[in-house]
């Protein structure tokens, strides 16, 4: 049996416990380690599972095997690919479920339901400024959703760089950018930090504050308002800082519905 | 303190350790029962967890407070009300996630970045058929983005009757009528129940097929596909009966892209 094993996004006690009985009795544990990072290093993880993670997938066989993936295992990346190619090797499979930034956003009181798609931003480099994702967020702002917007973890400007890690202010930099003058600078967001980490900064504001704020280490993530509900602006409220409070208040109408 | 804590989707084991340490730690814990289920009882919860439930929310008091909620505690209904009306009273609040319908459907290899807006439907009345949803999935639909239907959980023809949860056969079947004879009846479909427990079952197929199809007992959900990336095609291959597979070859172009 393969075991596909989300691990939530905090520390090593976000595993659930079926997860952790099966990790504690398979005879292989793999990590995947790509689409998203833990908080706590492999180190941590291997001291509290039991077990030493191999990092390279090496393909299953006919003993238990586990295949942790950070978050959800569906969430980020689909693992159809492995899903797959186990059953056509006549492997079993099954998935336990946890948390990712897909269903944990909803915790800075954007609703779930008025998510439209799901858009990433990459890190420009001097030659390369794509722009494409703003269309999208403004395709979901013109029915009204909120847009999740999640941040470039895989840019490499060197081979043999270390990984780098978008922020909340470089992507609303990125964005002020691309709207220059447009009106829609004042569109409340939110920026994320570490959701589900015992140092998890939820930032809300606008493009401007946000480009200027420090929300620490990764992974962070933002949230593009479309239309929002009273209860939502109660909520982000608890997360802007003086200047964001007065934000949210004098905002654009186009923000708010009653 | 109160403590928000998703109790995942499957049985008392989808718990994570970080949140069953502070439940068996609280003083009070509180379920939270409207929106979803678990497909076990409250008396499992309770015998897992050391603790007994209670049902209704009387409001947090100055020691530590568990309020356990079937999936995440953000996923489905936010309780944003809650949050708001704890900090007002001067007690702190700290979620701890899990997963939800939100992203667990991507266990059936739908990518989740191309899901457009969350939409429910509810179960229709010899004087009551709202069609407002097919709107909001045809505008999906036209962006190419697949749409999760969360299905009625609460439906009461009479006071007193006990709580009713629509089945995907009468989802599509309610579909099937607003859409008559337009062609995209032929749209690929995926039926789910009970996602993250032992028996959980998934089924593709056009709308027809789901019509017909005996899915078993709650929670169901649905969703109609957009434009459907081959891997994506090979996944919901898996889930399709005799049938099925002839359909998902079949169906019309617009739901494929290279």
């Amino acid at each position: 049996m393969l075991y596909f094993i989300g691990l939530g996004l905090g520390d090593v006690k976000d595993i659930t416990v079926k997860g952790l009985e099966i990790v504690r009795q398979c005879s292989r544990v793999y990590l995947e380690a790509y689409t998203s990072i833990l908080t706590v290093g492999k180190e941590a993880l291997e001291e509290y599972y039991g077990h030493e993670l191999l990092l390279i997938l090496k393909g299953a066989d006919v003993s238990d095997v586990a295949f942790l993936v950070v978050g959800d295992p569906f969430g980020a990346t689909t693992h159809s690919d492995l899903v797959l190619r186990a059953l056509n090797s006549g492997i079993q499979y099954r998935v336990i479920h946890n948390a990712s930034i897909m269903n944990t956003v909803g915790c800075c009181g954007s609703q779930l339901y008025n998510f439209g798609e799901t858009v990433s931003i990459v890190f420009w480099t001097d030659t390369w400024r794509p722009e494409s994702f703003y269309d999208q967020i403004k395709k979901n702002r013109d029915m009204g959703l909120h847009t999740l917007c999640l941040l470039d973890t895989s840019a490499h400007l060197k081979i043999y760089e270390p990984p780098r890690y978008m922020t909340v202010a470089q992507a609303a930099e990125q964005l002020l950018e691309i709207l220059q003058n447009r009106r829609d600078r004042d569109t409340v967001c939110v920026g994320l930090a570490r959701i589900g980490a015992e140092d998890q900064t939820i930032r809300s504001g606008t493009l401007q504050e946000l480009a200027s704020c420090d929300l620490g280490g990764p992974l962070h993530s933002m949230i593009i308002s479309g239309h929002l509900h009273p209860l939502e602006v109660d909520m982000l409220k608890l997360f802007s800082g003086p200047e964001g409070l007065k934000t949210l208040k004098m905002t654009d109408s186009s923000n708010y519905v009653s």
